[in-house]
């Protein structure tokens, strides 16, 4: 399987990891996929102390690096004089209070001011900048812009490195302003994708966005869990294909393990595209968390990016831990990105093996296909 | 192109084309594909006089007929003693008054009594079988059931006439529901699609499906009209596959000029699903008459089915024929259901076209595949 992107790359097979966790990472790079570290959980010192684990276990084979750039943030994450725990209401404040209350996980700390805005403030493009530098100190191949268009100085620092720019879109007209502002590779992400997603579905955005921005490759993102989901994809026009979901049940996922047993069992409409856990709209696990804040008559309704962020990870944190000593409203409360293939995902296995059966069926759905076209 | 459906029911190709318009479904059937009429909008008479039409065109090819069987239905619909219209509530009536006022149409005459009877309990059990009864008087190749599991009566009365039995699902659990109920083919309908649908993608469902019901041969449906989006259905293990949307905006279509207009002028973007035609989540295009019943304060929110259905086919008549007349406030309301492939539908073709650059177009992307998978 070459694809022009195997060969810009310098990889075996056109499979992009995107995953939280350096072990995943590492493991896809080795197995001849390309993994991609998402960046916004990490500080600056954080992700070079990353990145220097995955280049020490990589041995020179490409991986790259996600960061989070939103098109359009809440205005008071860009006032660099104001705290962002400042601009959170009291309602807000009071409806975590009376959730975690509710469900018996007891008050939430409120996180540090310095460390909110500090993370709230990494998902703005001067915040992204700022690991981008990082992230070029590095041997990396590649730089992932997840939601805005690349800023202009992203652009410019990855050009200069000879480092490629991905970007990750839900519309063709959000893919030409991408391939308009440099991006050098598009992910066209449908909507049954985990995380941050549009409402187009990927069998109906790939074809379009693969017409609109030829000859720039496209990869396909969304519903891609197996073999004959990539052929599908590849099917479409696609020259790879980029998965998250099914990196969040592998051994060394960073999945929390109490979420980690709600992904398995669940079905594939277990998840619900929700504001409530980033301020835009991002499918995840549907849980108590989501219900209450999209439907419940108490719900003072999803804020913006960054402060619904702010919001929710820190009490996201709290109940995660108390889910993992299964405390039953926690265990509730407890979600996690995802996407629609959260059905599919019945075994833990490591991420290798991910790589190696998703060949192997790759190969098996091309073969069905070239036997029935005779 | 031979799957086992093709050596089932004698096609060349495995392309099944739903349509209310007896043109699309001999046009299909003679470009070797398999016409499917979609039989809600007939009486049994009506349905009688459009199959004879296909008989005479066909010269023997298979072709077959859609019924709509919901699993539910409101219970005034069973009640055969009581007129449905009876069952309208006042503020319904009293807001499609309104909307039509609002947007200048004027007032919509109410269907009358006995129309709409016949008509509502068309989607009902008891009325899907009297016109099964005479499409079996047909040389029909296929009866398919949407909505609900077919009732036990059309699956001995087609299998008596030796008419293999096909079902629409949106999830694994319908599907076997169905398999058990008797169905020998399933088609695995994704969110994408236009009409009655569920919430999963079709990248994500088809495979599910497939490997929960075989040896049942599936078709995918939903996001698929082109050869490119066939390829992918059958990497993903379909048989075949059923597509909707893409014989709307033929040359033959029955559908009205001011819809035809708005669908090739639509994006991806443009579809919703909505309750607000039938009663049951459809997806449509999206216009002020779903923003007026699903986001209006006004809104007295839709009925379950058939009443909205009632509800709504009394105005949107008066409505189509207004927009064709070119008043704007019926444009602007005017719609008709459609997937989200709507994006891709800029063109007016002969329906054979369609079917030839679809054959055209699969042989491409799977010469790709075989050329990237060396």
């Amino acid at each position: 399987m070459r694809t022009a992107i195997c060969e810009r790359l310098g990889i075996e097979f056109p499979l992009f990891a995107f995953s939280h966790c350096r072990d995943v990472v590492a493991a896809v790079t080795n197995a001849g996929g390309f993994g991609v570290l998402g960046a916004i959980a990490y500080s600056p010192d954080q992700l070079d102390a990353e990145l220097t684990w995955i280049d020490e276990r990589v041995g020179g084979r490409p991986y790259g690096v996600d960061v989070l750039v939103p098109g359009k943030v809440d205005a008071s994450a860009l006032d660099q004089r104001a705290h962002l725990m400042d601009f959170i209401p009291g309602r807000h404040r009071d409806f975590v209070t009376h959730l975690l209350s509710k469900y018996g996980v007891g008050a939430a700390a409120q996180p540090m001011t310095a460390v909110a805005d500090e993370f709230g403030r990494r998902v703005t493009a001067a915040g992204a900048t700022g690991l981008i530098d990082v992230a070029l100190k590095h041997r990396i191949g590649l730089i992932a812009s997840a939601l805005g268009p690349p800023p202009p100085e992203m652009v410019a620092r990855a050009r200069k490195a000879g480092v490629p720019v991905a970007a990750l879109v839900g519309t063709v007209e959000h893919a030409c302003r991408q391939v308009a502002a440099g991006a050098d590779l598009i992910v066209a992400q449908g909507t049954e994708a985990g995380g941050h997603t549009g409402e187009i579905s990927t069998m109906v955005l790939v074809p379009q966005v693969v017409d609109a921005v030829a000859p720039v490759p496209v990869l396909a993102a969304g519903g891609i869990a197996s073999g004959r989901q990539m052929a599908a994809a590849m099917a479409l026009g696609a020259d790879g294909v980029w998965c998250g979901s099914v990196w969040l049940t592998t051994e060394e996922a960073e999945t929390p393990p109490a979420v980690k047993r709600k992904f398995l069992a669940a079905s594939s409409l277990d998840t619900v595209r929700s504001r409530s856990r980033t301020g835009k709209p991002a499918r995840q696990l549907r849980s108590a968390w989501t219900d209450e804040w999209d439907s419940s008559q108490e719900s003072p309704g999803p804020l913006g990016m960054p402060l619904q962020l702010l919001v929710a990870e820190g009490a996201m944190a709290r109940i995660a831990a108390a889910a993992e000593k299964g405390e039953p409203g926690a265990v509730d409360l407890v979600n996690y990105y995802v996407g629609q293939v959260v059905g599919q995902l019945d075994q833990v296995k490591p991420a290798r093996h991910v790589v190696y059966d998703l060949v192997s069926e790759f190969g098996e759905a091309v073969e069905r296909l070239k036997r029935l076209s005779g």
